[in-house]
């Protein structure tokens, strides 16, 4: 028998607002009747128990509220976002740090997130820095998992092995995959092609028991030449908002060449399911959240634009982070473990 | 009245044979009859000819054979690349170095091409490293400047500014944009974002007379929001080749998913022409080719891939090049100037 999950739902943040991470929150429980999961909805309690006695047949639901009395703002600096000790994102991470939560889900803004997340749980046994998990789409069936996409700006070649392990474990117990292969994102396939910090973990990649198949390039990453991209998050972070900027580029310019003709507009019409697909599959909101990994707790946090399935989504993969017990399993690879030493060996 | 353009084209470069690169070559001056471009035509003479006799009418076309006994293969390592001193590529380069032609068009082996293109010509007085220009599309009527895309792996501040420097001459002279906008690519608007590279190099942009308009993140490349973008090679490389597979993405996708319905077959059908041009958005065929800035004459780097427009467009921006004078503005704002006062002071 499963223990009872409890996650924290930072509802206050998003670009759509607490209506539509209240909806997802209600669509995951609806979902997954008495599988011993309980949210703690946090923000402004009038707000949310308002908007959530709007929806149907809530009774017996097993939620609760939290009452935080201040907001961050989704473009509000980090500094500034940092101060605010009594926001829904603070006192979510504050529950989880002192036990009440076992994991904390945001749709909020991200810097704030990512660094009030490393500063509250502090990193996890052995882990240097925390990565961002980003998922893009591939050709094949399976997603392919990316990191860092921007927790950090230089990432030396110890932090990407430890990207690799990290990224490597949550490929198994989340997207279940058996010794998930690992790439790592240069500028050729060749050993010695990269900048200084690739060239490095290269050579700490292929003495590793992980399944690195060495150097991937740009095009490789929608093919789903590998399981795990394993990138510095510079490089990452601007990869990750290219790739989401695709879909609002390719239907801004579908809108405005179908509509300016009537075999175009019945062409639309007969496709329109298939576009949907399409668009969807650049779209965040599909994979939901993307987890913090290296922290001492579990935080995922969605995309600023996350709509009601994302949320959920979001949920699901932080159900499922505390179920495989994804940090021991980090913790378990990485504690103790001289890396440095990898290197030179 | 404008003097003649002599163009070394290396014709045995480029993943779908020689027959593709004349078909180009054939396209352009068809195009342009009389305008002065003389096309000297490197690789095996007999075989080129062959292929050149099976065109229709092209009596008078102003051409030469110039022959070239080896061919350097796409996948060749650069260090065996550069070693072939009789290829169709060492000959058009050593051309160009003699002064015999104004310009060198290849859809050979990029790494090859570069390298050998750096070595063989030289730096153009002023400037620390060339960089590889890419364009890609945009949501305006306009495409985007983005260098560089791979010559270098790792650039300090003074050559982002100088990259800077010569995407916006380049956008200027080329793309005929006043005072062209400059982004500099990072993970973050605000200043203070960036590693330690691009924090360096805001400072020297911002007080510099470019048109410069701040930090642009991954998602601003495609909005349009500025009409050159500034980056490390390596950063570069991977959006570029990343953008580039986005085409195949979407279209092996839709085959998939469109055979499989008869609506969606209809629908395809009436949809045809706009899903075409909206494949040829991605198409770096469509702009031809990568310059390679900052060498002391002309390299056109076409796609590999390229297809007989690609290697007309190629042809075009190389005539335009020297036409324009690119070079010359490039070396008369970078040659004498000590970059590094500009950071101190």
């Amino acid at each position: 028998l499963k223990t009872t999950v409890r996650i924290a739902l930072d509802a206050m943040g998003g670009d759509k607002g607490p209506e539509v991470v209240l909806k997802g929150a209600y669509d995951y429980l609806r979902d997954h009747v008495g599988n011993g999961v309980k949210l703690y909805i946090v923000g402004k309690k009038d707000l949310l128990s308002g908007i959530w006695g709007s929806f149907k047949k809530t009774a017996g639901y097993p939620i609760e509220f939290v009452h935080a009395g201040e907001i961050v703002g989704m473009d509000e600096p980090i500094s500034r976002g940092l101060k605010k000790k009594d926001s829904s994102l603070a006192v979510a991470l504050r529950m989880h740090k002192l036990g009440d939560v076992d994991s904390v889900v945001s749709a909020g803004n991200t810097g704030v997130c990512m660094a009030s997340g490393v500063r509250s749980l502090g990193r996890l046994e052995g882990v240097s820095r925390p990565a961002i998990t980003g998922t893009f789409p591939t050709l094949k069936e399976k997603s392919v998992v990316v990191l860092d996409v921007g927790a950090n700006v230089d990432s030396p070649p110890q932090n990407l092995y430890q990207f690799a392990v990290m990224g490597s474990i949550y490929a198994s117990y989340i997207n279940r995959l058996n010794r998930p292969t690992v790439g790592l994102l240069s500028i050729g396939e060749e050993k010695v092609k990269g900048n200084e910090s690739t060239l490095q973990a290269y050579k700490i990649l292929e003495k590793s028991s992980l399944n690195f198949i060495g150097n991937i390039e740009g095009n490789d990453i929608l093919t789903g030449k590998c399981d795990v991209v394993v990138t510095d998050g510079f490089a990452g972070n601007i990869i990750l908002k290219f790739g989401e900027s695709i879909k609002t580029y390719l239907f801004t310019k579908m809108r405005r060449q179908v509509s300016s003709n009537l075999f175009s507009r019945a062409g639309a019409y007969l496709l329109a399911p298939f576009l949907k697909r399409l668009k969807n599959t650049f779209d965040p909101a599909k994979y939901g959240g993307a987890p913090l990994l290296g922290v001492n707790g579990v935080v995922i946090i969605s995309h600023g634009s996350s709509n009601e399935l994302a949320i959920k989504n979001a949920i699901r993969v932080a159900v499922r982070m505390v179920h495989e017990k994804v940090n021991e399993h980090i913790s378990g690879k990485l504690a103790g473990h001289n890396i440095v030493e990898n290197v030179k060996s």
